[in-house]
């Protein structure tokens, strides 16, 4: 029995976290039902179990798992007979790298669509949201994002290495993903849900290579509430 | 019997190609030993039978190969018993984008080392090179690194996935290195065996994983003509 607790917005439909999706794509990878119950960030006790107060937490049975990347690792091991996220131990390594560039990629994003995010959060959420994201950023939700336009061209240049690493392969993993993919998927997915800022070309061969994951398993991340962006 | 057509200045010994140095890292992954030619950019016709003229090439028995990525598949074929470069094929897949990251990084590096790289060059070199890089670049070499010092916190800065990544395994293959590891090596040994500028403060844990490197096949890497840089 798995259940995950997935960030949503004031639509409870809207989940967004780009952790959580790393989490929701790993489960599908390994054939795994999952059943995801909406969080807010001001819901920090009802994590209080994990030890810790932020999504993705996984719940298997009694243990409470958090942080995406051990969250994999652990699914790598328990449900080791399943389709591999990594490919052994040297992919295993290799994927931190891939999951690295992930966070560094919604650190890039999120200076472009952090108010769209406020946006759409729950009314329990705004003050803590616009508050803690003001301290961190030194200004203005509105400030942030005030330039995007003016960004957009440099953070797509930015992508090169990963675009050329698909022009000799459909995926990160190769001829399937691997959890590389959802690690990097994750961004993307979050920017899809909670936004309809356009941060890919439609011919990008990163916009692509995220279309045939949004049609994996059943079109699983392409069926969230979300935008054509 | 092994021959690798290597990169030199006008000291025959010092040999700085990024590319060349990702094949000899991975000849000493696999135990292999290999004679290295020293070849200047202007000696396009002795590479010939290899069907271009750029190095790495490599001759195994009568077999040209370039291209330092399809080199390194050739070596895991071929010595499919020795230790593998890859950790399999979804290693392989996912060291790609190490490959790519390391293709930018050189990219980087370039624009604040190519007037040392000049500097270096044997006499036959130097028009060629100066007259090919002044066209790529638009400008003068001088005027390339020209604004160096005030562009290196930023290129430091854009490592920072790559860093993370060595917070928690000493290598980016785990706990050996890997191709990937020979090729992010590459454009930082080019650098340090062409120019006596500073890439990394002493203490980064990318310096540190370099170090690692250096001193790596009996300090193959370190013994090679270069700086304290």
């Amino acid at each position: 029995m798995l259940k995950l607790f997935d960030l949503a917005g004031a639509d409870a439909a809207r989940r967004f976290s780009p952790y959580c999706w790393r989490v929701r794509m790993a489960l599908a990878h390994k054939g795994l039902e999952v059943e995801t119950i909406p969080w807010r960030f001001t819901e920090k006790s009802v994590l209080a179990p994990s030890g810790q107060g932020r999504v993705p937490v996984l719940v298997h049975d009694n243990t409470w798992l958090h942080e995406s990347w051990d969250i994999a690792c652990y699914l790598e091991e328990q449900f080791a007979d399943r389709p591999s996220l990594f490919g052994g131990m040297q992919g295993r390594a290799l994927s931190r790298l891939h999951s690295n560039l992930a966070d560094w990629l919604g650190g890039q994003i999120v200076r472009l669509i952090v108010l769209d995010v406020y946006d759409h959060l729950d009314a329990r959420d705004k003050a803590y949201f616009r508050e803690s994201r003001e301290k961190r950023f030194g200004m203005t939700l509105e400030a942030v994002v005030a330039d995007r336009d003016a960004r957009l061209p440099a953070l797509r240049d930015s992508l090169a290495p990963l675009r050329a690493t698909l022009k000799g392969q459909p995926y990160f993993g190769g001829d399937r993903p691997l959890y590389a993919d959802y690690a990097l998927f994750g961004p993307l997915q979050w920017a899809r849900c909670i936004s309809p800022y356009r941060l890919l070309e439609a011919d990008d061969p990163l916009a692509l290579w995220r279309d045939r994951l949004l049609d994996a398993y059943d079109g699983l991340a392409r069926a969230a509430p979300g935008y054509d962006a």
